[in-house]
């Protein structure tokens, strides 16, 4: 194989894949990229089984053929080389010379006939999004997922269509993020479970332009999202995912309407006075106009009173500081809108639209 | 006690002694600040026994007093309050409240009694440098400082006067740096060693002013930095330093001159074939005008060429690549020179005026 390519084009290829290449595996070429020359076509392929990534890479194919070569290797050397043209080139024993400028090194490949191939997926049941509302949907939920693998759904995000609704949805048995979008047009219903890591992997290499969709493929085992040169497939979680419906409710007895930032400031002074170990909630006061902010632990204690819009009754309830900051930190919103019950029924921060909404379990704070 | 300050202020003045205070200790009053409030002067100090640094808060006293304080608590909080004035006020019982805005902290601090008060210097023997110029002595030479306690003067950094020059030398066995700098006036001779963790948290709170100076005052067992409204004192290290003098040589056998980052570049690609654990060295193979680079690793293979300009007889010689690039990360010269004799002998990188001396021991390169 011989090929020539940019070395920009070759890095952004490389870094694209290696959020796919297998940090920790006994089979050595799973630590590897396939990088295949055929039909005018440079194609750069990683798979740790569970994520594989494939994108074309722009360049010019002067002899045909594959190798796989270590992952984070190449992708350190193109990283360090000039920003000129690369050349690639292997012999019959897999080895590797890669030339740039005075610049030539010799790295061992293998010949890749054992490189596990992306499953092949019919785009039969498929959505269009733009790449920016994907992003966006999963930047603002993916928080709330569990890292508790014993509850293996709670590790992924509900992924649902319902006629023209893309829905997101994650939980981890204290709180609940929903985000709804609407799509161009109407689809037929999807429910399917996504790993959390498949969507923090995507996120990170999904270029978020608001012009450009993002086509999302739905199989049996397998989600498939396509966009510009590239392919990410990951396997499904499967299993029922919980009911979610039932647990949301549009009833309240008390509604604030407070700034974001001065709740979230306040909420970041009060848990420097909270040890990670400690399970002590800070305490809202909601009453006309104001709400007080108190927190009382080990260390010390801190008090402070915000200014809010009320309607319905007085609430004194208790949260875990760190999942109201959660939520509140990914609202683009100026101004939230909260909706309380009673102090042991969760509140919900949702906007007018319902286009996210935070469902957060109270702390019972009378022990404190 | 009650003062006032603003925030920025009381920020800037928190960071500073920060760098003073235990990590790890089994005194609790090690872990605080002293604030004390004295004679129309705010006073912030901090004190590791080791090293003990004092800076003076701009501020409004509205009652005398002191109060030993938890400094990364009292830090964080400062952080996150609003930019506005701060009040801090203590009672009887050493309760601290501190009050900005609509937040109000109360945490529990200390008399303060038994904090340990910072050694009394007499300025018998003082020079003066500006900041930058002691920025900068440090910066390029404390790389070069051992980290192994058992050759503590090596953990340190020489400080010598001879007149008018100010000289800082560290080495770890395997290299030895050296900076010398003109000093405005000459000065009665100085040679002490200052611990290398007194100077590179010296250098993270010394703003590099040109136009401000640092006055340096040594005593037998101490080293006092005195700029803008902060002091730092350190104790030194006790015991007599290498002789350098007879590891400097003026005679070569090979001179080159050579583009820094050029050079810089093609060992940063280098290291990448090498694993922390390999000892194998980068090989230099100097010849008319040309360098060439190669290194040969379990991994992989590399080699590049390099212009050079070369005075005198070829030279092949072996080095660690990472004691080449710590020296050339810190000379701010575009194009190096680099003195040699034979392949068992140091290489010295200097320059005309010998402002630094970078001298570097080969490694053995035949066994590869």
């Amino acid at each position: 194989m011989k090929l020539l390519c940019s070395r920009n084009q070759l890095q952004a290829s490389v870094s694209t894949v290696l959020k796919a290449v297998s940090s920790k595996t006994t089979l050595p070429i799973l630590e590897c990229i396939l990088i295949e020359a055929r039909n005018e076509t440079i194609k750069m392929t990683a798979n740790d089984m569970e994520l594989g990534i494939e994108t074309i890479v722009e360049g010019t194919i002067e002899e045909e053929g594959q190798i796989a070569i270590d992952a984070r290797l190449f992708s350190e050397i193109v990283r360090k080389l000039p920003d000129n043209d690369i050349t690639l080139e292997t012999d019959e024993n897999e080895k590797a010379t890669i030339t740039c400028e005075n610049s030539v090194f010799h790295i061992s490949g293998r010949e890749g006939n054992d490189f596990p191939s992306l499953p092949d997926i019919q785009r039969e049941k498929s959505i269009a999004i733009s790449q920016f509302s994907l992003k966006e949907a999963i930047r603002q939920t993916i928080f709330s997922i569990s890292d508790n693998e014993n509850n293996r759904l709670m590790t992924g995000e509900l992924f649902e269509v319902n006629d023209g609704i893309f829905t997101v949805t994650s939980l981890d048995g204290h709180r609940i993020s929903i985000r709804n979008m609407e799509l161009k047009k109407n689809y037929e219903h999807v429910k399917v479970v996504v790993p959390g890591k498949t969507l923090s992997d995507l996120n990170k290499i999904l270029p978020g332009e608001a012009e450009e969709d993002v086509i999302i493929t739905f199989s049996d085992k397998h989600i498939l999202f396509e966009f510009d040169q590239t392919k990410v497939v990951s396997r499904l979680l499967e299993g029922e995912y919980y009911k979610i419906k039932q647990m949301l409710s549009s009833d309240y007895e008390t509604k604030i309407v407070i700034n974001k930032k001065d709740f979230i400031n306040s909420m970041e002074r009060a848990i420097l006075l909270i040890r990670e170990s400690d399970k002590r909630p800070i305490i809202l006061n909601m009453t006309d106009g104001k709400m007080e902010l108190k927190v009382n632990t080990m260390i010390g204690s801190m008090n402070e009173d915000l200014t809010i819009q009320k309607e319905g009754k007085d609430i004194l309830i208790g949260f875990n500081p760190r999942f109201l900051l959660d939520a509140l930190r990914v609202i683009d919103d100026e101004e939230i809108t909260i909706y309380l019950v009673n102090p042991k029924a969760p509140c919900f921060i949702r906007d007018e639209e319902e286009s996210y909404i935070y469902l957060i379990l109270p702390v019972n704070f009378t022990s404190y």
